[in-house]
């Protein structure tokens, strides 16, 4: 069988954040990914990493999210599946931009967390999971998975009381 | 949005293998599927609990897969999907029974474990989530969702060296 | 054998820390000194578990530190040995102010964590382990258990840059 | 402040078992000590590791425990503190040897495991983290540390029910 070739666009955000003994705060500082993937089974897949910035999404402007979307949306033409590991809340930001780019010539999709993998009880091994998965079964579009869910964008909202992602009609 | 009603079989298997410190074995003897689902988020899922046998698959025998195939087989048409959590050395058996027995009504996805869950480097928590998307975006169907991929019965074996599933035409 | 009274008087400080996902903070909201507890064989001491106050130590006020130390006295004449949870920046504070405070009757040991135990990289549960250990093995006296060492009062201070305590000759 | 100079001689036993995919078994077969000993800080620590056999305790015969006495009577010579990691079924006869052995010109402290350090619920890193201390704290002589507890050979019995050691008279 053919190797599948992913591509994966880490843009920092909560799933990557580290604690600071010194501060006693969070911050982005190193990427905490591979950390993650050496402890996941993926024979058949041969992963890409593409480190495109290193950003709290709540301090992301216009040009990141523009940066974001056309790398995503030019790496889908040459890979088979893209990951883009992006914090939560302006993930809605970047995933409508990277629909407004073009037609993606193989699925791209957005993932992050709730709490950082640096936590006990975090949610990002979950929900990087499930990004893995997904960018295997879907067909070309552009998708955020996490939390048991994919959901295709345009018409994907943050719930910031659920802390989760839902469409925006719902 | 509608809940999704998921049903979860459960028939022993090392995903579910508990420490005995006095005899030093690795034991079939209590369901560690609750701790595991309470780890993940499925915030738009009911999960209905069946705790069909308790038996390590190598000791399984012609009417223990009949069972599964015809539980499985039956739950599928009153659910919105099904996980069958099984002992690896003879799932594809089960998986084989599940297809002979009809035709689904939703998808059924086997899932299971190399290393127990107790283990600090089990591969049960990636099985599992894997379980719990696929059986959200797949077509009704019998499948395995294990190790980042997902195959659909008939025609699926246990590549016993590399320890995982693979298409038996691979 | 007869049991163990301890004493164990938590006052907040990093080692109880938990995350918030609304605010991508860490604060002191909640005891975490039970599941850490939890995980501990302690088969031969009773715990008696006194919350007195739940404070960042970088908050910490004269007549915090008061309270602590003839709390922790007062407890040491009717307790087989006393345990401080204490936050790291102000433990040495604590600690002058309890030998001041009179003569133990039993042992009191500080201790705290660098990294909270909601961290994977804590040393929460190492430090706590030591402190147990410690106040079963020392004489009455007022003492810091932490990063494998245990330093006597007074005379000890937080080595801010190595993240530890030292002597004050050191 | 001089460093400490710890020997820790390890000898197999289920604090270092590992598991066996293929065979679903637990066996001695690598160390284990050292992804403990990097979880932990030892600042003032510098550790000699002797792998002098690695046996389950249950197979240990006659000249194992002379050999696992003599070795530590000569290290406790030359070193500030020993530690033993060993088997539990049979480390009181181990102990009781080293006492025979000599006198020791350091503490020289028996640790092990109920359950081994792969385990999610192990008792490994809590008794490790116990033998280090407790080989700073106290005198020349041969104990064992683990489960919240030190006690001194000879006189010490495993209690198998209770899955811990105690004194033979109690």
């Amino acid at each position: 069988m053919g190797e599948f070739h992913l591509a994966m666009i880490s843009t920092g955000g909560t799933i990557e954040k580290t604690y600071q003994p010194q501060s006693g705060e969070l911050r982005n500082e190193t990427s905490v990914l591979d950390h993650m993937l050496a402890q996941l089974e993926t024979p058949e897949v041969v992963i890409e990493r593409i480190a495109l910035m290193n950003v709290d999404s709540l301090e992301m402007e216009e040009n990141d999210h523009r940066l974001i979307a056309s790398t995503a949306m030019e790496t889908s033409h040459r890979a088979n599946g893209v990951i883009v590991v992006h914090g939560t809340d302006r993930l809605a930001v970047s995933g409508d931009a990277t629909c407004a780019a073009g037609t993606p010539g193989a699925p791209i999709v957005f993932t992050g967390a709730m709490r950082p993998y640096e936590l006990r009880n975090t949610d990002a091994l979950q929900n990087l999971t499930e990004a893995l998965l997904a960018v295997r079964l879907l067909q070309p579009g552009v998708f955020v998975a996490m939390h048991n869910k994919v959901l295709q964008f345009p018409g994907v909202i943050k719930d910031h009381d659920a802390g989760t992602f839902v469409r925006s009609t719902d």
